[in-house]
């Protein structure tokens, strides 16, 4: 049986809560969720990028700063929080002090931009290994959750998928350096923060596309105890993406590849003008790719509706078998 | 000249904080502490364990999930503040069943003993490396900060020092299996948080001691901007060190030696007597030690009240020289 991060957390980590500290939502949404007090909710999350894994070593200092938050950032998109709050647990090789003025000024240029504070951390030594944790704040009882789509809800994604996927696989295949415009959507994610807060009256569910859509839409179909049909022609694919590389690698890319850091989220059917709008006033393309059924399972179809094969190796952070 | 984890957070992470988002206490105390309502204050705290830094390959994976934990619950006791919820980023070469088993078992234990909620985390591939992120509540306008000690305070320790420091020293050392007291306060502290909380409203300042006595204490002396004189010979010792280790050697580690997980605490010459009550209410013995004074920095001495001479080598994260 393979082991993913989603089977991990289940078996290992959760547990009913303490007395008294029972989360709005806990393990298993892109954020938790707790009521500090009548009138605050705090969306909560954690990311860690590890050297070789995450990115390769050597990676500019400053992009790892600006990506270690835009990914937690993500995360807070996708509840529709606002970012308020962070912590940085950092396991460096050695002290480098350019290493260190880089990264810093990386992590402080988007904190700046989206309103964060960095109220504390730890600085150990180690192979490379960056935690984010973040903290936004919601209205009282409000937060987008992976558990809300229904059936006859439309499904919408924001920006266009499979940029930062097609970086890498130049990056790490035959294909040379990537296109600029692909490379900065690897190194340089733009978490959708406005977006997540727009739409958190109007979306029923929402997640951040961090492993890929088909692979994170089916998180929210579990969640959700819906089913989904998905045009796979109607996926929002960038100019670099369409020039650089070919079909069908580049709708394999947009469906399974991961890091694209875009909102994948549903409404229902006649909230679409609205949704469109929130994009526009967001500066954000949003595209309406399929709907919400209740026939359970993720169904790809291609412009002329047949199936559209997909394997199903969208990213896992653990692919073992035992 | 030196790099230490001091100087790292100085320059390159203390940042002015975002508008409408300054917290009461930032980086640089044992937690954060951010008033997210008008009725609740929140300590926030973040602390990483890297294996071969902080652990030996091979520890027993119930002890570091109890110890990950409880390093966090430490730094909340040093603000007395109450235990609430917890994020978890795991980092790890492999998918081991009994590893996790183990782990989350010495976790949850530790986490129901101290009322908290793990509410979400993250799990990747790489070399081990455990980082825990604590929230704790305080009543609003309260918190117990390095900053406070005035002359004339006394200076108090609870249980007894150089307990761990004792077991890691014949663990790296040739001195052989350490005896087991030793051995379990270096695998099993306990986070003295009941005692935190006791003295909220008596101690004028208080940090827990996780890098040694000596070095723990200055950074009190240097926040509070104040000086102190230790009496070495009242340093309280437990029965194993002072059988297994000899004099002055005991004492070395009592003062340098790090991992204690101890609070040290000023408070008026004249709340003494309550001072000692809080200890007996929780279980936890309590000594004085010292005094603060105008007088900058800390003076050590001995019974007949000569200077002891301590190597300035509490354990520091990073030791690198440029």
């Amino acid at each position: 049986m393979a082991h993913t991060e989603f089977d991990i957390i289940e078996r290992y980590f959760r547990r009913p809560p303490a007395p008294g500290r029972m989360p709005a939502v806990g393990v298993g949404d892109d954020c938790a969720l707790i009521d500090l007090s009548s009138s605050s909710r705090w969306a909560v999350t954690t990311d860690t990028l590890a050297e070789a894994v995450h990115f390769h070593p050597g990676t500019d200092p400053e992009r790892l700063g600006h990506k270690v938050l835009a990914v937690s950032l993500s995360d807070l998109a996708a509840m529709g929080a606002t970012p308020a709050y962070a912590t940085l647990a950092l396991t460096l090789p050695r002290v480098d002090e350019r290493w260190l003025e880089a990264f810093s000024r990386g992590f402080f240029a988007l904190a700046a931009l989206f309103g964060v504070t960095l109220i504390g951390g730890d600085t150990t030594q180690g192979p490379r290994t960056l935690t984010a944790t973040l903290m936004g704040e919601l209205p009282a009882g409000k937060g987008l959750m992976r558990s809300g789509a229904r059936p006859g809800d439309r499904i919408f994604v924001s920006g266009t998928l499979g940029d930062a996927a097609g970086a890498l696989a130049d990056l790490e295949g035959a294909g040379g350096a990537p296109p600029w415009p692909l490379r900065l959507r690897l190194e340089r994610p733009e978490p959708r923060v406005a977006l997540g807060q727009a739409i958190l009256d109007l979306a029923t569910s929402a997640i951040d596309l961090s492993d890929g859509l088909a692979q994170d839409l089916e998180h929210v179909l579990g969640a959700s105890g819906v089913g989904a049909t998905v045009r796979v022609d109607r996926v929002p694919l960038s100019e670099a993406l369409r020039t650089h590389i070919p079909y069908p690698k580049r709708l394999a890319l947009a469906l399974s590849g991961g890091d694209d850091y875009e909102l994948c989220f549903t409404a229902p059917a006649d909230r679409r003008e609205q949704v469109f709008k929130c994009g526009h006033r967001c500066g954000v393309p949003v595209t309406e790719i399929g709907f919400i059924s209740d026939q359970a399972g993720l169904r790809l179809l291609d412009s002329a509706e047949r199936p559209f094969p997909l394997s199903r190796s969208g990213y896992e952070h653990f692919s073992h078998e035992t």
